[in-house]
């Protein structure tokens, strides 16, 4: 092990854009500089690089060229995908159904359409993370316009049941639109909106070696949704604003480079196993994260010591993890709380996240350092 | 003068990204990928470049960093900039006064607020494009809780009377907040909104060769809006999302290299004045600017030669100019019909927009090939 080697395990904050992603943006920038909606040869260009990105996109989803929305981000996505839906629908009834797990993205903006009057349901995960097609039949009803759930949860990689909700929302016949934040599955778990049975779904370029300002909202040929934002036609007016041509590439370009889910999942498997054996050998540590969630993703609590003062250690070392997720900053995390567990294991609590290019000498070395840190930190 | 050289004169609808702007975002994209949301090393040196990038910024709108919030480009500054404002001032009146000349974004935000409920009062411009200070003074009541006007047109240069709009505001003692779209006078017209008597005012960046898909919006210490996207704590809560610090930083660049507007105003004076004497020996042209517009931006009208057919002849020349604004595509101009100009001047119109890289040469070019083109696309 080298001493001085970094250990990036924080890759569900974001990740590190792939030289490839980062050459095409600069590309762009410089060479097909025009603008996609300017009527000449340099906007037709810039046209058909964009284009060319949402059929990359697209495909890696399942879905349709035009059923993709390019956004600047999961927030962003989020944020079009509830209002959008909620609006659209709210003459349908009044019932919005959702999970208290959810992305701030996503709470935020319910909590903001439950001021406007909606009536909000938020399912809560049982102490594994884990939600429930029961929890879903009971909460949807035949006044249920939206439906909101993660794909796989971004502190502790539970994997949601979206395609139950999809069944609820049938058997209630609910007038409902189920919308899915995958911002943490995309890439990693094989899955397409369509087979899933949402009619939305947001995804995000910086989880997956892709640049920070760029995602996309899938909107199902099937489904309508109003726009949030309002200005020149772009993105059919839906997502209104000169596109982000250069990112939107870049995007397009880790997608293209993205393997199967299949290919790297093993590797993942391995890695999450081999730290999960290592925890077992510190009796102060709890591992938060469900047996069968997502590989990438595990949360564990480091005992006595406080989750920032581990953190820190860590980082003096050059291993970078994170304690919740990355946008809640030091807040304790609501996720945690939701699954009802005690105040010491949430204060407590890191996320320890992968990426295919993570190793087993970062899990060795994240190990290590734990070991230490729990020894010299405590006393 | 070279036969194939390119002659890009649509730089109101995006400038080439300056090479330094574009590595700039690459390096950024692959060496500090960090979150800057993240609370270790990889988060702070993120965090490090996102605010250097907004000091830069700041200070070239004589504003403090803290007054400066992010986002993903102009569209998305003024629906933030409109709809943050109306919530956050509804209790105290019920007018919005802005021009029909506006850019889509802050017309389609109007209109929505309109259908929300609010007054809103739509300012003619002249037959030049001029707006008065009277109008300002008629328009705005005690009522009125918001007035948003353009610094620069778009499509004709015109500059508008912002400091009237301020002056206006406070002799009729109206609770307003002012916002001024300065996207097209930002970086070449020397200004700062503080000295205008501006709260609120939008700039991005693919506008002064930084890339498209990022901008920023500028709120004064004294004023407050309301967010419009829900999310993690970002940008003080007012547009959360993780940054995209490599278009962030890249903006930052681009401004950092941006010469003061009175270092490249007078070569903009003088390819503008050439311009328009080699339009005044075409007969058939009008010019639909104004004399005192800003240089950047020259509209005229090749008459009785369709907008389109002109533009895709140059264009054939590899020269490039837009019927005006790219947003609008092929729409008539909505700015020209609120200036009251008549139906073959409008579906005729140009327009042609420098940047500080454009030369006399592109100006030769284009006054050749227009010629060319009356001759031969009349008859």
């Amino acid at each position: 092990m080298e001493e001085n080697r970094e250990h990036y395990l924080d890759n569900s904050a974001t990740t590190r854009v792939l030289p490839e992603a980062a050459r095409k943006a600069a590309e762009v920038m410089v060479e097909e500089y025009g603008n996609p909606s300017s009527l000449h040869t340099r906007g037709f260009r810039a046209r058909q690089e964009l284009e060319a990105s949402r059929e990359t996109v697209a495909a890696r989803l399942g879905a349709k060229p035009e059923e993709l929305y390019f956004t600047s981000g999961g927030t962003e996505g989020n944020n079009l995908a509830l209002f959008g839906a909620a609006l659209a629908k709210k003459r349908q009834g009044n019932r919005i159904v959702t999970t208290l797990a959810e992305h701030d993205s996503v709470l935020g903006t319910v909590g903001e359409l439950e001021k406007q009057g909606f009536e909000v349901v938020r399912l809560r995960p049982d102490s594994e993370g884990h939600l429930s097609e029961e929890q879903l039949f009971d909460a949807v009803n035949e006044k249920t316009i939206l439906v909101s759930m993660m794909l796989v949860n971004n502190e502790t990689g539970a994997v949601f049941p979206v395609s139950a909700a999809a069944r609820a929302i049938r058997r209630k016949k609910a007038p409902a639109l189920l919308h899915t934040d995958a911002v943490q599955a995309f890439g990693k778990l094989e899955f397409s909106p369509a087979k899933l049975g949402a009619d939305l779904c947001t995804v995000s370029a910086h989880k997956v070696h892709g640049p920070k300002g760029v995602g996309a909202l899938y909107v199902s040929k099937s489904a309508r949704i109003l726009p949030h934002t309002f200005g020149g036609g772009q993105e059919k007016g839906l997502r209104p604003g000169t596109e982000s041509v250069p990112l939107i590439c870049a995007f397009g370009e880790a997608v293209r480079l993205l393997p199967k889910a299949s290919e790297a999942g093993p590797e993942m498997e391995r890695l999450n196993g081999l730290l999960r054996g290592k925890l077992r050998e510190l009796p102060e540590v709890t591992v938060n994260s469900p047996e069968d969630g997502l590989p990438y993703i595990l949360n564990f609590s480091a005992g006595r010591v406080r989750a920032e003062t581990m953190l820190h250690f860590l980082a003096e070392q050059n291993i970078f993890v994170s304690s919740g997720s990355a946008c809640g900053r030091a807040k304790p995390s609501h996720v945690l709380e939701a699954m009802g567990l005690p105040k010491e294991r949430i204060s407590s609590a890191l996320r320890v996240s992968f990426s295919r290019f993570s190793e087993e000498d970062d899990v060795l070395a994240l190990a290590e350092a734990l070991k230490k840190g729990l020894r010299t930190l405590l006393h």
